[in-house]
């Protein structure tokens, strides 16, 4: 099963910041930028082109959901949106996800996603001050 | 008037890929990669903070029919979908667009969006290709 799909399953813990039955939004344990969310579809689909109508609309919903959520909690107002869908795209998990990534100014985002050590400490008082 | 609505309301010609009652999906006339289209929402809307989920839903859901189109028409299997909201993200013209932009191995994005002087005979021959 791939990693994606163990977080939706409650295998692998997570960051959830928000969910419904359609979609799971997670913080990346590995935050490019503070706030940086991955939205993935609850059902397994590969890439942008495997989409159906329904998972489509519940990710970009979810997206403006969590892109409000970092606004109000965060106090960002510039935000990226990002899907890699396809290896030479910059894919590394083969379930699709759309990164939110809050931007601050003095940022500058590395978009090609070379892993960095996670900060648990640092994640988890973040999550606190995302859910409360 | 914003330079989206001109172009939705036909007050400036576009390559016009796809287009229904919500959305219209244009060849971005500076193509970062080619086929490089934006997905706007026709309702003036300036960024993910302010979609409703209507336009949420309508706008993801042409990113799959244009990812498709451009995997039948241009062979490609890599795609990104990115979205700059914000000018510290990076968004230039105020009115949401999503960029669809695909990825062929030998290319390396520029994700600032540094405007490049549009070959219109190029643009021609390429939206051609693409709506026959």
């Amino acid at each position: 099963m791939c990693v994606f799909c163990k977080i939706i399953n409650n295998e692998i813990p997570s960051y959830t910041i928000y969910e419904n039955d359609y979609v799971k939004c997670f913080l990346d344990i590995s935050q490019a930028t503070k706030g940086h969310t991955l939205i993935v579809p609850k059902k397994h689909v590969e890439n942008v082109f495997a989409l159906d109508s329904i998972e489509a609309s519940e990710v970009m919903k979810a997206a403006v959901v969590v892109a409000n959520l970092l606004k109000t909690k965060l106090k960002v107002e510039n935000i990226n949106l990002l899907n890699n869908s396809g290896s030479l795209a910059g894919q590394t998990v083969m379930h699709f996800h759309l990164h939110v990534l809050p931007r601050y100014g003095c940022d500058e985002i590395d978009f090609h996603q070379v892993e960095h050590e996670p900060n648990f400490v640092e994640l988890d008082k973040l999550y606190k001050s995302l859910i409360n």
